[in-house]
């Protein structure tokens, strides 16, 4: 190893190969007290963390959600307890010992893999690969978006990611460093533990890229450097943060460096030691064998690292106090995801124009109104994307520029055909803050983003998806276009919520409730197809926010309830007229999100869904999930194998979902 | 644009001009007619079509199932009007004029995105970005395995795929470039429709990668050409079949070439010209004004150049004649995707042994059992891999070798960590044929995945998914790898079939039905815990085969019904014994696969179900689904929100997922 240049570190080699041995101390005490876990990893990757901890990532340990602080996404989320002891190390205050020997246990702070909406200190939630990297190009989209906007004084700050073989070998890594790339994310520094080594074995089983090529390929800068050199990582990142564009450091490094005889091999990657190999390296590394033991002064010195950042955290703090009451309480407001009063109002004017005229349009374009009036109130946080269809998705403002390296408060982002990136960009901007992002595409391809859209019900992220083209209502595309198991698949997903809008109305209903969750993601499926306006009144108590309410009433005690979504509410409405001309009577419930109907407290869901004897739904789309409402014995008109090519009209026809269709359905059970 | 060599290509300069235009001539009036379409990838990419069908692509027009014919795949799918102008142009039978008259019309043969399930002579089901270049990595794949098994003189083709800008931006593209360079599928020749143009504008909104960079990182030959310059084609082609490396041509071409006035814009992609530009872009061209007009002499040179493979297919067949007759069987056995006799008998033979002696395992250990009996019936065909978990997937026969470049009779892939393009590969090499692909990762990951697997089923696939790590019981990992929604999200996607077995005789079942089904994909989901062997027979019917069976009789007449799969049949089976010695008659229904059950005949489904008055049902899973086996009012043990991370046995109890939380919940109801 080469020597560190102690003048510009300020500490010595020997303190650098404690503090790093401190990590690897930890990480392989609290895997092996677990009997699982991940040694490899921290073991591998302790002295870049280490060199980046102590002398460049600008944070301060007692303020985690300092919001100019450097971010640090460890996207090879399998290697928690580097993360966990360097909480530990730098002086956080919930990451304790105890913490630590908890590692992987029910309800501790420390999972097995990384959980930002558990942990305080952690970034965002990683564990599926390629999803760090693609939101920390989020990230520092976001900073860059941010930094334009309220001044570098304000807003400036790094992004790094420590990526794995894994990571980079995920298909959706390269669609988020080909908008890196493009977007000349220079404060986007990755770097890349690269051990050779994957649980099958050498990773040359089954790759053979030139990461530094395909990185040089996007429009990075990029190179290769011993990762146990302190001073070469030292001075990549340096060459790094200087570069005007993102960079890669392929590190290469030793899996389990530091085990005699387990060290470069897929055996240390993803279960403990055990105690023969352990106490061997810690002797080799001269680390006492005493599980989670740190010295004195090696602690000391990691604590120092850890409050490093706070006269920089104080200093910006002075800074923003002289930013102006107004834009720092924009600026704090912003970060909090908290709308501005301005949301309601020009939403409650949206609808009340809608109800003075009625729009009968696609609810992707009654969509574009809602957004109009939205972009307005929000102009600078309302951040719209789509994946290379924003004709189609109709989801960019007219006052939207797009945004670019050149033009960093454009709001609306051009992700390319890049779903999966598109969403786990959005996952980072989100947990960035100062955005509410919103991202576009068909629903069918919500196939490609789940990975990132199960992160963000997951980690409870605001984000919002706007899918149109929603059915076999968009026609012609055909079956490979034409989602029909997308909403029940949507539906089924924790903390997902799916809003199928049935009408303008409806829309601004479900847009606003959108915008108001940040707790967690909202798809909102709209139609390629025209649709009347249903809706004659637009009640502030928002009947969407029950996930169904009772659209149209029966004439006389309902012998039937109608239930549908999106555009199949216009047929629940025909259907419900030919039966009252037949002496029927029933109602009509529209379900513009079903799993949120299913949520409400029994007497509630109860009461919408009502005791009509005979319950239909009607949607284009599979039966599953709709049992709960209409029973086993319901009547369902809707798919019930993939779609197929041709104009809208004929396809409906074509499967049989049309009012007669609900009416002769109904007329078996009631005559 | 440079004269072409008549002397290698045997035919003029006009000949080629106007044979290209017979495309560009069909793909617009098919467009306009249809009022929906997309012109300009078939009028851009007629240059490079017309140069590989008439100089290249070995294939007979009049047998478009030659299996040793050339591959060639239209990644571009929505593109699909040059395919379905060839296929006329060339001779396919069934390809007529009037299908091209309807193109994207319900029945047609000529639905929006090309079909492979529903038109002769399309190789796969294409549109969704991606997946066709993925796929042809696969039937690349397969076509090494089978030369190196059954020699050069059978197998000996190439694979051909057309990509648009789409097509390399999605990540996925990334897995299959990266696999095809390692493993040195040089007879795969990627042609890139280089338009600089998608739907937003110029693809310079969003990407400045280079490609030719980037694939050369990957181990492939690259380089860039004119696309509209034949002889530049022809040579970049030849070069290309020269190379011990798969090639990328990139072809820079115009879009919508011949329009003079939207050619080169994103307004020629997706709809029609109209009828000015379409008038314009004829007389630009020098095509006749009238629709779907082909002059006779340039339909009698293509359709020269569809039979012109006529001869080398003699050939074959004659070679194929003199392979001998056992070998010949086995070959034409293995491309009709029959099984062998001896696979019925070994698994029998299997489950015989299980019988004699019980195996506690978790089922992804029982799976690896069946596999030993199945790759020892079907060594060659058996076709397993896994996304770097092989040894947590244990999908391995102890008699498989790992595939390589190397080692192409090896039959076990290394898919490094791509999922997605394991599942894409898995559809090429079925589609191919010659084997019974088996591809394996946690079954958190098909989210991954899920793009390629939708088509699996759309097509009619017959591949398996060994999904291993099914439920919380995967245990520390934590919710990021504890699938809860996946088993709902799977069995919503129409002809796919989803087994959870509960114990090795199931697994064996589950396996030989997966193994028989080649007409849609198959999931099977395992468990990383131990679970106890429950059945006491292995009857011939394979009780799976309906879904689900009664696995336990109630002694008496049953008050109570105890539905489960999987890992959680145990819990069932332990809590009918808890109500007995209650006093309290219930029967234990396993369902290894729900939707199979739903699936059934209503008297066989209900008969299952049977009428026993409480209804409840057991799975580590969300609810989504099960309400129509157990009712609105049926009681549900399972998952209600995503997973934890701590040892599998306290996430059990921590979720209520116990035969006490059951046996209570069926107290209520019966006391």
């Amino acid at each position: 190893m080469m020597q560190l240049d102690a003048t510009r570190t300020g500490y010595t080699q020997v303190d650098h190969t404690r503090m790093a041995n401190a990590i690897r101390g930890l990480s392989m005490d609290a895997v092996e007290k677990a009997k699982s876990g991940h040694p490899g990893l921290p073991m591998g990757a302790a002295d870049i963390a280490t060199v980046l901890f102590t002398q460049f990532l600008k944070f301060d340990a007692t303020a985690p959600a300092w919001p100019d602080r450097d971010r640090f996404v460890l996207s090879a989320g399998h290697g928690s307890m580097l993360l966990y002891s360097l909480l530990y190390l730098t002086g956080n205050s919930e990451m304790t010992l105890d913490q630590i020997k908890q590692f992987r246990q029910v309800n501790s702070l420390t999972p097995g893999h990384p959980e930002n909406f558990r942990t305080k200190g952690i970034e965002t939630t990683t564990g599926p690969l390629g999803q760090g990297i693609s939101t920390a190009v989020g990230m520092a989209l976001a900073e860059k978006m941010l930094a334009a906007e309220f001044g570098k004084k304000i807003v400036d700050h790094h992004t790094y990611v420590l990526a794995s073989d894994g990571d980079l070998m995920e298909g959706v890594s390269q669609e988020a460093i080909a908008m890196a790339g493009h977007w000349k994310l220079n404060k986007l520094i990755v770097l890349y533990d690269d051990n050779g080594i994957s649980i099958d074995g050498p990773t040359s089983l089954a790759d053979s890229v030139d990461q530094v090529k395909r990185f040089k390929s996007a429009g990075w800068a990029a190179e290769k450097i011993d990762g146990h050199d302190q001073a070469a990582i030292a001075d990549a990142i340096t060459r790094a943060k200087k570069s005007n564009k993102p960079t890669l450091i392929a590190c290469r490094t030793t899996i389990g460096f530091g085990a005699p005889n387990k060290a470069g091999t897929s055996k240390v990657h993803g279960e403990a030691l055990g105690a023969d190999e352990l106490k061997a390296a810690k002797e080799n590394l001269g680390i006492a064998l005493e599980p989670f033991t740190v010295p004195d002064d090696v602690l000391k010195a990691w604590r120092a690292a850890g409050s490093r950042g706070a006269s920089a955290r104080q200093e910006w703090e002075a800074r923003l106090g002289e930013l102006g009451s107004r834009k720092r309480a924009e600026f704090e407001r912003r970060l909090r995801h908290e709308r501005p009063a301005s949301l309601a109002k020009a939403l409650r004017a949206h609808k009340k124009e809608l109800l003075e005229k009625p729009l009968t349009a696609a609810t992707r374009k009654s969509s574009e109104a809602a957004i109009e009036a939205i972009a307005a109130a929000m102009p600078m946080e309302f951040l719209a994307g789509s994946a290379d269809l924003t004709g189609s998705n109709n989801n960019k403002a007219k006052s939207a520029t797009a945004f670019s390296a050149k033009t960093p408060k454009g709001r609306f982002i051009h992700y390319g055909i890049r779903e999966h990136g598109m969403a786990a960009a959005m996952n980072g901007i989100f947990l960035h803050g100062g955005f509410a992002p919103n991202g576009a595409t068909f629903l069918v391809f919500t196939d490609y983003a789940r990975p990132a859209m199960r992160l963000a019900a997951l980690m409870g992220a605001g984000v919002v998806y706007v899918m149109t083209h929603d059915s076999i209502g968009l026609g012609e595309d055909g079956p490979t276009h034409q989602p029909v198991e997308h909403l029940a698949a949507l539906r089924a997903i924790p903390n997902m919520r799916v809003f199928r809008p049935c009408d303008a109305i409806e829309v601004a209903e479900c847009w606003e409730l959108a915008l108001n969750r940040v707790d967690g993601p909202t798809v909102l499926a709209l139609t390629r197809q025209n649709l009347p306006q249903l809706r004659t009144t637009a009640p502030n108590d928002n009947p969407c926010a029950a996930g169904a309410y009772e659209l149209v009433a029966a004439q006389g005690e309902a012998k039937v309830t109608l239930f549908a979504s999106g555009s199949e509410v216009e047929i629940a409405v025909a259907a419900q007229k030919q039966l009252a001309e037949r002496g029927v009577a029933s109602r009509v419930v529209s379900v513009p999100s079903l799993e949120l109907l299913l949520a409400q407290p029994e007497a509630k869901r109860a009461a919408i869904i009502g005791n009509a004897p005979v319950k239909i739904a009607i949607e284009a789309a599979v039966r599953w999930g709709w049992d709960a409402v209409i029973g086993q014995d319901g009547e369902f008109i809707g798919m019930h194998s993939f779609g197929e090519s041709g104009p809208a009209k004929e396809l409906y026809k074509h499967f049989g979902i049309t009012a007669e269709a609900a009416v002769n359905a109904v007329l078996k059970r009631v005559s």
